[in-house]
């Protein structure tokens, strides 16, 4: 990994689970000689000064960015637009502007035009998360082995590109380059659906009239606890995802509305050759996940297991 | 926990991932004098012999049940109502016979009518298990602070009940006693309708022209992958759950799709707030679900993060 800074100043705007572990990462692998943050509120700030793993916590958006080689937006979609226009006037020439966004074509039209054109914006977004957030949240190891996504516009210098995915390379992250709207369509399958219909499901159960709340919770170990994990997502951030990324969440979820009717036909019909195809078929894609290291082959995730109590 | 063994002889009928842990923890907990197990095909059998972790291995479910005390069909539901007819005229007299199923109305009509007067007959669902099969996958700890849904028919012998529930407390098992009807709705909503779920969004990622499946397979960290873990369970025993529990599946299903309907048009709107609400409201089931110690609060499920290296 990386052997000398690669920035001199890295400025993080925002300091929650991706903030807060991006902070933490790049001190450990000492990515950046100084590390500066700010934070919307002044409880987050004095919570980030308290537990002492940045250099400076500034009291505004402007401060921070000041005399930054490297400005990364650590705030939901819906805000960076805003943001971008307020921290415009401040930026150092030549600095690297980015972005952690779960939405990229979004991020490209509501940034760029409030962008001056001597710094350089490489929007990015790192696949990783728990559902935990706040400054407390972030971890160093968050990114290790996952893939950060860069959706650099073209024409970029690639001196830029190439130093913002060294940045995340050195954070333990794999980089790859794609277009904000290829990013947006992959992202809707893999992300953004997927959270939308464990949002539905886990509301659903929770308004049911025959099966009482308690119940469903008691007896979640059957695959829905697996659901309320992804449903517990940050509501700010996956507001703004499905507002910002609409056209492709509605297209995956055409899909997904004719694959889940064609199921339940078939369980309808009481077709059980049907039913075995597609369950046998599901199966191989979790071998694939496994095989790349995107998941571990540990059963039930590597949950802990407490041990059994020996029978006296 | 247990300090004397509860049965003289269990047999276990299919030694899969249910059947498997049921031997290892029965065994663990000295729950019973001696346990005997047997399994369809030849090469299973062989394979539970070489583990070692059971007393006897028998060619056949007819002298497997031979002279036990208690017996369970840890085999798909489809199978239950052929092995039992199969299996009734070598059951001993005041034996206890139950089984595993995920579906238990289904369960009770297949069973019930090939059982003989003299014998007791008690289903039972473990609600627990991961995405892993066969005699290999088992381990004595899994039933440990899950529940086990008991559904005696009306009139069952109260001591059959008690023993039975005593042998899966003894396994570090809950124990919790209702309806055929009523655990098939719970179920419901919190297995089954998830399965299907899981199940047909692994297969929509599968078949897209617009996204490859080895980039769904790349970035699956952002959700995806939490469900391509539940759809790579056993197709054969998911296959019978929704053959046998179709009405309460299909009438689940409708409401879901009701909600998704709702959250569908709330995105093509644009309505934010409609959002925002549904997404803190779910947020609270998974802390009830954690509190009561159904889930690991560890971020991520607990999943293995591995370190990073320091730089030099």
């Amino acid at each position: 990994m990386s052997t000398a800074p690669i920035f001199r100043r890295v400025a993080l705007i925002g300091f929650g689970l991706i903030g807060g572990s991006i902070a933490r990462a790049a001190r450990a692998q000492a990515l950046a000689s100084e590390i500066v943050t700010t934070a919307r509120s002044e409880k987050t700030r004095a919570r980030v000064t308290e537990l002492n793993i940045v250099d400076r916590v500034l009291a505004t958006n402007a401060e921070a960015v000041q005399d930054a080689d490297l400005v990364i937006l650590c705030i939901p979609v819906g805000a960076c637009g805003p943001v971008t226009q307020e921290i415009a006037p401040h930026l150092k020439a030549g600095a690297i502007v980015s972005d952690v966004g779960s939405v990229k074509g979004a991020i490209v039209r509501e940034m760029a035009p409030h962008l001056p054109a001597n710094v350089h914006f490489v929007p990015a977004h790192p696949v990783a998360g728990t559902e935990h957030s706040g400054p407390d949240s972030g971890f160093a190891e968050l990114f290790i082995d996952r893939w950060c996504i860069l959706t650099p516009p073209d024409g970029t210098d690639p001196m830029a590109i190439e130093a913002l995915g060294a940045f995340w390379a050195g954070m333990g992250a794999k980089v790859e380059t794609m277009t904000p709207d290829h990013h947006d369509l992959v992202l809707a399958i893999t992300s953004h659906l997927p959270h939308l219909i464990a949002y539905t499901i886990v509301g659903t159960a929770d308004e049911l009239a025959q099966v009482t709340s308690s119940e469903v919770i008691k007896f979640s170990a059957g695959g829905f606890r697996d659901f309320t994990r992804i449903a517990a997502s940050d509501p700010t951030m996956w507001r703004d995802v499905f507002l910002n990324n609409k056209e492709a969440v509605l297209e995956m979820l055409g899909t997904f509305n004719e694959d889940l009717s064609k199921l339940t036909r078939a369980i309808r019909r009481g077709d059980g050759e049907a039913l075995f195809e597609h369950f046998a078929r599901t199966r191989a894609i979790r071998r694939g996940i496994v095989e790349i290291g995107q998941d571990s082959a540990a059963p039930d995730f590597g949950r802990p297991h407490p041990p059994l109590k020996k029978a006296e």
